[in-house]
């Protein structure tokens, strides 16, 4: 994104003055801005009359008096075209493009979106093919329809790919505090990375959310979520696409997206971005972080006036990795003061209905619970429907919750057994002194599990350095592939230190000569790119322990490999000495998936592979304390860590390997289709990649 | 639960009239009963007013005309008592005592409680330290404050073990449709067990929703939960007591409750019952069911007006196990003729908005969609809200949607991106037509998707035979435990058909003679009920080949006990023949849990113990089926069947051995504390219990 386009975004998601081209809906959508707080001049464009709804119109935007700094065309796609030739050249900041029929609808489509791209120039550019842009700092409605939202001081980004999605958002019922939302439809000029990038310079955006089907800069996503995890910005993102059929849909829907969800995984791990699994849990999280107050630790102390509620809290703290600290003597003595003797005096704290709308006790319930060093506090309410006329006592509770956490220097958050029980009268009291209302005690308390485990590991993942590295994104070879045997393969390894065993490149007739500056017990290995799967072909034997064993395998191994595949000349051999016995095997490995990233893969190796289907991803390129954490991470990563009495192995060593793997992938990053290391044996006092393979395009 | 209470409780939960005892609460308790339509006599009972808030009340319950069908006692604890002994000799039917201090209290309280329970002799008691009866059936709402309910002609019988759960499941705004709700109390007399078994005769109660910190009477549990899976009701439990604390609390709460979480698990799995993990899910699992079709299958056609949100419907289908078959040409071909070209002509079908309004175009689109061999049909439908004043086109595409699944003779769902966009008068207007109204994409999925494994499971449990097992529900033993040596248990066990090593016991100075009998290669292990952890203490040799290996074995064996364990004497050792290599090592074990169950538990073993945590359990007794499917449910099942070419495991002859290890516990059931066979050996041809070691207990 060139400067004059990121000053014009600026100007487009802080705009002093509006235009809207179109008709009724546009008359009612600047309506909407007036009646929502909006001051500046606003301008309605339409060349058929004179004025729609009482509201003049310009009949060109050539006419307007200045280059708005955000206009909104709600136009057919020829006008659109049109018109943003005209605003580009009157300066104007930026332009939503509603028109649908172009890059998702096919080839005159898409030729026709890169007219509109260069007619933009350097304005900027929302869409074309999208909802919208709801602007709640400015009180700037860019937007087709009627909205529920509100003016706020500050408040969660949402970017979507989906406008039903945008307009189912805005209107839930859940009070998030919106600073902005944006549909990004096709992403022609500015995607998600552009526009993440630019709200991150806005200290009054405490979160971001993102609902993707995929990213069309991968690139450009992790520097800006790099930067988010600087900033201490949480991105938490709605991705689908995770199972075959979702993925083919997005697919179809975009076309240019690319990268299998596990990938999208690996990234959003390494850049600390809070993934999240649907609507409810995407705004649940959101609102846990949309105060700007994070917690710095799980440390909850909760309060609920019932035992089966305080049940709940207990089974879902533990299943976010939160904790519930025992109450001190004091606090259990003070509180004995005021709660009947069948009350339970722990954390989670059943104060009863006992003290229900005393405020004097309730208030000294409070006060007593909240003498703790926990990081956060806590409360389910339950607000019965509003025929019932019992709202008062909840009213009370919530006002004196909000009164203690604020003279304890707390944060805190309030939810509720069922999610529709929390209703938006207190989620706005709740909301005005920065406390989160959490919408249903599993997802509420999942949620804020999410944002506490965001917090950890903010620092460690900065620390590994990883989040920096701007991920390979590898460009398609379409040109005939090329496999390395695995002399070679392991010969254009070792130079990057990847431990390969002292072997010797032979031939059938002089292996055994060659056999005596290898050693005995050895192994003898047909070599030929034609034999990839070697083991099957019977063109590996092992622990041969002298000569005649060398004699008699050779003389299996020629006749086997001639029944197998007759074609393959069996010609070279590999003598290497036996590799000591392993305290594990690793498998590792490199993907290419063109247009997203280039992926080292590192598993659990030989019987385990299948039993455990124990690998993980890492994007290139990756740090030491990347690959580092990954092995711990893996499950059985106990066998390399002094198992059940015997020796750890040397991870220095074994990270010092894999990294080799690492560096030579990225250094052919331009070629390299594939890369197997399997196995990577590891023992305890040394690491050898017994076999290799390496699998080459050409552009 | 004797037959007279039992006719008695179907008193109580089909009451002909109705009597209040109490104060200004019950009157109102009575008035809106009234209200609600209950047509039968009423009675308000009251010693200090003639008549409160207009309604005449009688001064004690022995003036009332008859023993009602249905009392609600909302006085002290001491005037509860009397009441319910004058109603007992009244031959009411059932009394629902609301008082607490009573078992929940302490001893005093437990004293009383045993009163009540005497006093009400035949008569149906709920409770003590309850919060009521909701009866939509009846229009008998014996419940202490408003609820939102309405009658019903079916509908979901709820249990739940806390009162607030249960009241804020009446405010909640879920329309689930609620045939019965009782909060249970401290289950004096009936419990969770009894009133399952007696809802379950009520054609009309189509799913059992239980809300459970623990079960009392696992037994009845077990016998109701079996009659509802022969009859193809649903039971839905919420069990909290996860967590540690969680579990703390359980058993703060009700002391006599016990039983590990993963014991309930196994009872559960064993049962059929679906268990979900928040109030959420309780409640629209419950839904799912609610109608009383259950899908017979789980493929689905699904309709979207988005692709945001088939995107959600595909990822979430197959995370639940739901299959979206493909359309049919001719589907394509007729959906091609209504929707735009850009719609995506796929399952789960994006109609787009293109056709939304047009009423012909909606039912074409409907009917080729529904022309589908799926199980059923769903359709994501978000409600925009109300200040819009554009809910007619919803309303249309609902209406059209429930006239076309009745057209097709289709059962279906309705769902929506949040749960608050589905408005409580199309929920009603579903319900009315026997779809289910599922609020919330995600929670949707899953819950059809639980109630599509229920029906998967039904026969397949029904067939293995567990189920109609009541399970064993040990007693505490409070005399001295006694382990029983390796050779002891061996023989213990061998009886039972458990496949030992044919060894020989001898002492270490006949080691060497015996030896002849038992043949090398050979084992040798000192024997000793004090030594429990042999390998640990030097008391083992394995593979020793000849008479000079067995000597210097003994005589290191003698050293090493000695300096290990002094206070043991080495004068009796066990030699047997080394078993063959094994293609997998097993755990079979028995843990008791007092006034829960005896559990057999069969887990992998050796290296894999740690490295997979691959265990399961099953209570006593089972069956030789659910052996099968246990050990077929192992994460390492895989090495059992023929793992990498390697040969298959009997499988009858390692269910026949795990199956002795079953019947020698459900044998000594009233004295077995804990039985460990580690490992089972199983080879290709044989499978051996290696060692075994028993702990008995004394009443």
């Amino acid at each position: 994104m060139s400067q004059s386009i990121r000053d014009n975004l600026k100007r487009l998601l802080a705009p002093q003055h509006l235009a809207f081209v179109g008709g009724r809906s546009m008359a009612r959508a600047l309506k909407r801005c007036a009646e929502g707080g909006f001051q500046g001049p606003m301008w309605l464009v339409n060349p058929q009359h004179p004025s729609i709804d009482g509201i003049p119109c310009v009949a060109t935007v050539a006419e307007l008096p200045c280059g708005p700094d955000a206009v909104f065309i709600a136009t057919n796609r020829e006008l659109t075209l049109a018109c943003v030739e005209q605003l580009a050249a009157l300066g104007a900041g930026g332009a939503i493009c509603y028109a649908s029929g172009f890059a998702e609808s096919g080839a005159e489509g898409e030729a026709l979106q890169q007219r509109l791209l260069q007619a933009a120039g350097n304005m900027a550019l929302l869409g074309p093919n999208c909802y919208g842009l709801l602007d709640y700092l400015h009180s700037a409605a860019l937007w087709p329809v009627a909205h529920g939202g509100k003016t706020v001081e500050k408040g969660v980004a949402i970017l979507t790919q989906s406008g039903n999605f945008a307009y189912n958002l805005s209107m839930s019922d859940r009070s998030l505090p919106v600073a902005y939302m944006a549909s990004v439809g096709n992403q022609a000029q500015l995607g998600v990375a552009e526009l993440m990038d630019v709200l991150l310079d806005d200290p009054r955006v405490t979160a971001i959310g993102l609902h993707l089907e995929g990213l069309k800069n991968v690139p450009g996503f992790a520097r800006a979520a790099h930067k988010a995890l600087e900033r201490g910005t949480p991105i938490i993102a709605l991705k689908t696409g995770v199972s075959q059929i979702g993925a083919e849909l997005a697919l179809s829907h975009t076309s240019s997206l690319s990268g299998s969800d596990a990938l999208y995984d690996a990234l959003f791990k390494r850049l600390g971005v809070i993934r999240v699994s649907g609507p409810v849990s995407f705004v649940e999280t959101l609102k846990a972080a949309a105060c700007g107050q994070l917690p710095q630790g799980g440390r909850l102390i909760a309060l609920a006036c019932s035992g089966g509620d305080a049940g709940l809290i207990a089974d879902y703290a533990e299943r976010n990795q939160l904790s519930l600290p025992k109450l001190e003597q004091g606090q259990v003595d003070e509180l004995a003061q005021v709660l009947p003797s069948y009350a339970n005096l722990v954390n989670p704290l059943d104060f009863t209905t006992a003290i229900w709308g005393d405020g004097e006790a309730l208030q000294h319930m409070l006060d007593s619970a909240l003498r703790s060093d926990a990081d956060a506090a806590m409360l389910v309410l339950d607000y019965p429907a509003e025929f019932t006329g019992e709202r008062k006592e909840c009213d009370l509770l919530l006002a004196l919750y909000c009164q203690a956490l604020a003279r304890h220097g707390k944060i805190g958050f309030v939810t509720s057994a069922f999610p529709e029980l929390l209703p938006a009268s207190a989620r706005e009291h709740l909301h005005a002194h920065g406390i989160a209302a959490l919408q249903g005690v599993e997802d509420g308390l999942a949620a804020w599990g999410r944002i506490v485990a965001y917090q950890a590991n903010r620092q460690r993942l900065l620390a590994l350095g990883e989040s920096a590295l701007v991920p390979l994104c590898p460009q398609a070879l379409t040109g005939k592939a090329r496999l390395l045997d695995e002399w070679q393969s392991k010969q254009a390894l070792r130079p990057f230190g990847l431990p390969v065993p002292d072997g010797r490149l032979s031939t059938p007739g002089s292996a055994l000569a060659d056999s005596a500056t290898v050693g005995f017990p050895l192994v003898l290995k047909a070599v030929s790119a034609q034999l990839p799967h070697k083991t099957e072909a019977g063109a590996v034997a092992l622990n041969l322990r002298d000569g005649r064993a060398l004699e008699a395998a050779l003389h299996q191994m020629r006749e086997r490999i001639h029944a197998h595949a007759p074609q393959v000349p069996f010609d070279r051999v590999l003598l290497e000495p036996m590799a000591e016995p392993a305290l594990a095997e690793l498998i590792v490995g490199i993907k290419r998936e063109n247009g997203f990233a280039l992926a080292l893969i590192i598993g659990a190796g030989g019987v385990l592979v299948e039993l455990l289907k124990d690998s993980t991803s890492l994007l290139l390129p990756t740090t030491d304390g990347a690959i580092r954490a990954a092995l711990l991470g893996l499950r059985s990563a106990g066998l390399l860590q002094g198992f059940r009495g015997r020796p750890a192995a040397d991870l220095d060593a074994l990270v010092a390997a894999i990294r080799a793997v690492a560096d030579y992938a990225c250094e052919n990053a331009s070629q390299l289709l594939e890369l197997d290391v399997n196995p990577l044996m590891v023992g305890a006092n040394a690491t050898t990649a017994v076999d290799a393979l390496i699998r080459l395009g050409q552009a």
